[in-house]
């Protein structure tokens, strides 16, 4: 079966298993413009799937898509300082238009910050005009120089939600709960357990006062940031001079978030899931739950695939059905690469009891059906494979995760095994620097349910936090 | 009332009104970068309804979204003439990436023709690879030095579907079906009686072979071309290379379509139903069928109120609330600039019979409506609204269609009444120019349903064609 998959082993060399996995996917594929890839019908399918999850869970927290220009002009870009340092390096500069020279440089917008302060501006007179809790769901450029497909590339699809708050604790609270958010739709619908917290200073988004980070651990131990929920105070705000008349008749300045995610997650849901026989996707998130495979073109086999049909219409259960003339044993492959929840086979030999047989994907179990009972059964199936891939997942982060003490510890760990490293932390940027620069590991986020005793795992002063540290993409 | 909606009369200054209706309603809002807009969550909402509905006639007619990248590199852009001749003179360039300065500029796509042949080429080897069905939802951009919002902007949302087929027919087919699938759409949902057929050569798209419009009347007489589907035969594909296999084993070049429409519709839906109170949506296409106006804040008005959302919730029927403390006046006229449907008043009066008061936006007619049966009643108003608003705009766009015998009657009738005017065409150029330099009118289609007898309306030579001028936005 390998010659039709011909996907690599992700023991062997992960890299290449996913690169495999998304092109035999078919997910994406390259383009001929340098670092930008081509988005295919399935691996957009998913992002449709996602975003439909996410939309309606921004709605019913009461928020509204709107749409900004795409285009930011050099001067709006610089009003904040911090901000422009970290985006300019980074951005594509229009500097023609039609025929003309531009007057003024517009970068396409590599995140809306500055669009919609700009545009708070105009619109913030009074408290009444408060909160206002605007998304958008976007395309936005980021001129990397090396990109993988869903982690790194040129153009991401994602969303950006920006806020605008009369108070510090409720622009606080609106931080958190669209973290809250993330958590839950990447727990519930991606099946993958994250780690969530604070970002350090240095790590923090460019402006932000606070940056609460999704860290999801992907199979080979390495950090994927899996969205993140921005609180910026009134730095923005100051900035561009927005200000409110407030119930006590005093012009003041209101508080902001900002807070995304993108076509990433498709890239977690499979360094998270999937394994050498090719793409294995959550039910819950999965475009098509099941994939309806006849074992041959018999009368009996047809008729029973079109009743199996009219019931997966009836239940509202998405399904491909493969019609092909290929061999079973291909058309499985094919469906395993795909990542298909379950496969049906419906096959003679099963009818005659009128059964047939439900494949799950992840375990590969195979399970006799009643074809009659098939919607039961496979809801049954399905959820029980959502929890269970959850379960994994959970198990497999937890047995990578490792606590060092001191940094010989930290040294050992680092140098031998792949994951997510706990440790203390004194709070200074050398000591992050330093095991960023002897480890290539970042601070993934700050513990917050973990009392602080000890030692920095640095340099040996006193602790203030407890970190997670780990490699990232 | 006028001066909470001081919208400036249709009839006084239509390009004023249009103005007023679209920043009153709160659709969009201009924006510091010049010549883009900002949709705000009502015009957004419209746009994302639009969406959905033609989303499913996409996928039901086989085609399937993918995302190409944003940028086309300009030696990709050059490949076919008739296009870089058409689009080159209307893009934006970006020429820097960070802090380089790019070897050849890449324009933001204007339109994806050559994105998709690129990767078609690189995908389409046999007959089994055809037809190729995909379609993309993006903002595209035109660098347009006067820009009026929803109709001509610098940054466009839209849909561009691009397919590859095996032969001339079934591309031609395909061009019909979805142009077939526009009209319905326009008819069905934005309750516009669209006129719809070929354009001349001098009208079509670049580097098209045929392109099929659909044209609708504004209020005000003027066309706005709403929708195209191109057939483009294999012109790019041979520019591009692109061959196939086909069943008698010979390389053979496949044949293309394109179509799209974009945010232009909620220009077109507006310029079409909406009057000096504002905005009139049509029901099956409004994001909120109904408005509720509670009369006071009387517990018997707010119990009532309470009940009428459970009933409309229940009812799958989306609606405003208007809670705030403005008189209910103010809040009528609100609601009519909004041009939610219908709106239900929630009145003490009323109640005491067991009633409320439905007000139809269109005809501003009040209906009475037993509380309990407001599901019943809505569905049947709604539905009786929709086909009203369809029949006035048909009667409307009926009225203002001329015909033009000879070039004294086409120039009585273009300089004195606004609409489309009918006539006979030689088929040659000189004409076609000489109406537009005359006239500012230009051809909208060809009339492919009426018999050609008689001269050329401009040059007395023998009529090929019956076309409809019209002026344009």
């Amino acid at each position: 079966m390998s010659e039709i998959k011909d996907i690599t082993s992700r023991d062997t060399d992960f890299a290449k298993w996913y690169t495999d996995v998304v092109t035999k996917a078919k997910l994406v594929d390259y383009s001929s413009v340098k670092g930008s890839m081509i988005i295919l019908p399935y691996g957009y399918a998913i992002w449709e799937e996602m975003q439909k999850v996410l939309d309606k869970m921004f709605k019913e927290t009461g928020h509204e898509n709107v749409q900004m220009p795409m285009f930011i002009p050099e001067s709006l870009l610089k009003v904040e300082k911090d901000h422009v340092a970290g985006f300019a390096p980074e951005v594509a500069w229009v500097t023609e238009g039609g025929k003309d020279k531009l007057d003024e440089r517009l970068c396409v917008r590599p995140t809306s910050e500055v669009l919609f302060c700009d545009y708070y501006k105009k619109i913030i007179k009074s408290y009444r005009d408060l909160p206002k809790l605007y998304n958008q769901w976007c395309t936005i450029v980021r001129w990397e120089k090396t990109t993988r497909p869903f982690l790194r590339s040129r153009e991401i699809l994602w969303q950006e939600g920006h806020t605008m708050h009369a108070t510090k604790e409720e622009a606080m609270n609106e931080t958190l709960k669209m973290f809250k958010v993330y958590e839950t739709f990447q727990r519930e619908y991606l099946a993958i357990p994250v780690i969530t917290g604070k970002k350090t200073e240095k790590e923090k988004f460019a402006g932000a006062i606070a940056t609460y980070s999704i860290e999801a651990m992907m199979y080979d131990g390495v950090a994927l940031q899996n969205g993140t929920s921005h609180y910026f105070g009134d730095n923005f705000a100051k900035a561009f001079g927005i200000t409110y008349l407030n119930k006590d008749n005093k012009q003041v300045t209101p508080f902001q978030t900002s807070w995304g995610v993108s076509t990433r997650m498709i890239g977690a849901l499979i360094m998270v899931h999937s394994d050498d026989r090719g793409l294995v996707i959550p039910p819950k998130i999965a475009p098509f739950k099941a994939i309806i495979i006849p074992i041959n073109d018999s009368e009996i086999v047809n008729n029973a695939v079109l009743e199996i049909e009219d019931l997966l219409k009836s239940g509202g259960v998405t399904y491909k059905i493969d019609n092909s003339n290929k061999t079973p044993g291909f058309k499985f492959a094919e469906a395993e690469v795909k990542g298909y929840p379950v496969r049906i086979e419906v096959g003679p030999r099963d009818l005659e009891k009128g059964n047939v047989t439900i494949v799950r994907r992840d375990t590969l179990e195979k399970i006799e059906c009643a074809k009659d009972n098939i919607l039961v059964k496979l809801e049954e199936i399905l959820e029980k494979m959502q929890q269970e891939m959850y379960d994994k997942a959970l198990k497999r982060r937890d047995s990578m995760i490792y606590v060092a003490n001191n940094y010989d510890e930290f040294r050992e760990i680092a140098n031998n095994k792949p994951g997510f490293i706990k440790t203390n932390w004194c709070g200074n940027l050398e000591c992050e620097n330093k095991i960023k620069d002897d480890f290539s590991m970042k601070s993934r986020c700050i513990i917050d349910d973990e009392e602080v005793t000890g030692p920095c795992v640095c340099c040996g002063k006193e602790a203030k936090y407890r970190l997670y540290f780990g490699k990232q993409y």
